[in-house]
């Protein structure tokens, strides 16, 4: 349809003027499913994300313009890597004439990895997030993972004479990509992000293990004890060590074996 | 408001005849949050259930009351036992003109719990459903508890040098009640369905623990391993022997601790 | 990993003897989430499935293989319409020595849409499951989908002087596929069932919409109106005249908006 | 347990010192399930609410106490209303030995409404949440509800011939309890946030209704038309007029009929 035609037959609620001196930080559309591709480790991904956009609107002005947010996500083409969503955030924000505004996408990927021993492959599913934000005039990417894991309790095999309680656990970290992050060769990857929280854990873990690969992991775990607050710290030393990366937040959650609660820690920086 | 004012002066869409010759099997509301008090080792104990209260709808009949099923719940007066729920069940039945149906109430309850060598109390919270069915021109009513426990790995306890993975399980039952464990003395009640279940298991969980108790539920998982097909089979031994039990479902699920997904099994009689 | 040299090294306690005398029904994993590729309107879509697969064991045998479950999986390389599901899944029966078994993949997908009045395009998401399972020796596929749709109350359009409530519904179709719908020139395709939902609703939905086609929505329900009641025999009625499909069940959830619950409706057949 | 005797007899793995000079900002306990007794409408209301505990760990301590935080719930007795929240917190952080840290606990509560015509009485469901935060020395307390309420649309009702579409949404509103909020004749109620929230809405909801109250929400909606946007900002125009409440953020999430996705708006000050 014409927009022109649109506009000049049908009344345009939002455009109008607001009189309630109150501008709205974040107005947009939540809970969207679209299709993304995503780069990891080098091979585009096709993924299905949830997605959040969301601008500023100024006290002045009624409504923003819902379906734009839509039409800015069926025009995406290129495989969503740090340069492309920094490219087209700036673009919505163009589309929604908004001097603030934000991009989040959630979403799962995969990653084929090699059983320890046996070496059988299967593939392991991550969450990953996509956020650019811009406020007060500055965009910022964050790039986030979150990788399942084992964590095994060193209290519990201290004090045990045989044994010692484990769970799954899950790593979440979100990292705030500095310039040399985003572009060139030593762009930020989603696998490293994976590798930082996999190598802090008490063991990581697979979809398919074989025998020999099963004993590997349980011997592993017991091997390399880790609180929670272990876990988290490791983390964060590694974080600590990226020139790369800018703040942080690092979240891990044990599903306890022992408990029907979980242990959580977080440290931001 | 006057019903009958009410019915005078404002259409019955719903009570007109329907002309498509199709009887709907099951219509009414779900997802309802009321309150609810049900019985637990005796003591009445006041939960949030999650409603969801549906009857049989004749070919000719354009629509159901949806509002008398609201209007039901705001009626219900007395603790929810098995003998309330059956006589609550057939009034529903009654005001809603209906020969078949159903009630389900979804819910959280707790218990007060020991730890095993500290004896320091604390309150774990279980999973609780009611259900009853009027079909073809008899009831049912089933009682239903998630139970968390802990699992094992014989497997990985077996094949490895030290330690054994090990892991949060939920174990769901569901029963029908017989005659007998609807009323009377030897009534079934939802502490002997968590028995079934938590006996059943490498070991039970509680929400506080001291490092003795710790030590306790460490060691006594590692010497009692259970498969998820082992955990399962043990509970329907269970029900197995317990005469007021009629029909029965049993699933027990592991949050595997080495994988990112939960082995599973049912048995059904 | 060589298997022979795993189990000459490995004990390997699934392959025990049980001593229960229990069979069960159903084991394997579920949430495992992998990968999928679909046919929708005859092109292949990559979708991110949770899949379900499991198998009976017999009363003597202790476990099941769980990783051949995920082995199998890792093997499934052409798109998954209804005569590759068929095959897979008997070779899946094979691979774990099974005579019953199911397996479930729950995903979504999307679909191109074009707005009523601007032609406007947009990608509509829907959720999707494939089922087959053999139970007795006889072997039956089930395709379900989820279609958003708008529903539009009769009695509230009857008795308000303006206006009608009206909100976001969710139409499940869950078919049995006869001979016919599995292969074939009139195999059953995934936007039929879509339609079926659709075409029955007070309107159907889209993503992306103009003032012109909003206009059309809100007058399309406005004129069409119906209940829950309506909606599931509207299914029904579809489904009864379409010769490939067999045992079916048709849910209808409406999120209303002047409740915090549902209406919802079942047909089975 | 004697906890002396547990400390001589058993290693106490958390409390030895950490040398990776890394402070904790948060660690404790999540999702642990509770029960809790606040206040509504001046009555305590028994309800089950999940927990989420912790605190601000220093570089050199290697691991928190985690049993306290349990413990520390198990001693609650009184209705959890501010001036108890802020005592108990307190009591936490120094059973803990920290001097940061936040409680959360987030629970649905009901309240009895009268329809607005026929005058039925039925229960509504709301979430609420509690918050106390320190930090920098500083506590402070924090008051969330969720209330379900309804919208229509400005821009459907002004272009269609007839009709507009509505929907579900939620209004959640966060508020931080100046002194005057937290104690005294003055203390702000739970039910005051929902009627901010509600009387923003086109119209507030009801569980039952008779046909005279549907006729009357329908038609309050239709006169009443409000964009997510105006929502928002009716209800933060409550808020500023509100002299005990200081910071906030408000949310409002439309459940789109017309969409598959929601609209959403914040403000925050």
């Amino acid at each position: 349809m014409n927009q022109l035609t649109d506009a000049l037959h049908i009344p345009d609620t939002q455009s109008e003027r607001d009189q309630r001196h109150l501008a709205i930080q974040r107005v947009g559309v939540r809970s969207v499913r679209w299709p993304l591709t995503v780069r990891v480790a080098g091979e585009p991904q096709s993924v299905q994300a949830q997605w959040a956009l969301d601008v500023a609107l100024p006290a002045e002005q009624k409504g923003t313009h819902m379906s734009r947010f839509v039409a800015w996500l069926d025009s995406l083409q290129a495989p969503l890597d740090a340069p492309e969503l920094q490219a087209q955030f700036g673009r919505m924000l163009e589309l929604l004439h908004a001097d603030a505004g934000r991009v989040e996408a959630a979403f799962s990927f995969f990653v084929r990895k090699r059983a320890p021993v046996s070496g059988v492959q299967s593939l392991l599913d991550y969450r990953g997030r996509w956020i650019a934000e811009r406020v007060d005039g500055r965009t910022v990417l964050w790039a986030e993972i979150t990788a399942p894991v084992k964590s095994l309790c060193p209290c519990s095999k201290e004090i045990s004479d045989y044994g010692a309680h484990n769970q799954r656990s899950e790593v979440t970290i979100r990292v705030e990509l500095l310039p040399a992050a985003v572009d060139g060769a030593q762009a930020l990857q989603w696998t490293e992000l994976l590798r930082y929280a996999e190598e802090s854990a008490s063991s990581e873990i697979w979809p398919l293990l074989k025998r020999a690969d099963e004993k590997w992991v349980t011997e592993r775990a017991y091997e390399n004890p880790k609180f929670v607050e272990d876990l988290v710290r490791d983390v964060a030393l590694r974080l600590n060590a990226d020139a790369r990366i800018g703040r942080y937040r690092v979240d891990v959650e044990n599903f306890e074996s022992i408990h029907n609660h979980s242990a959580w820690a977080r440290i931001e920086r």
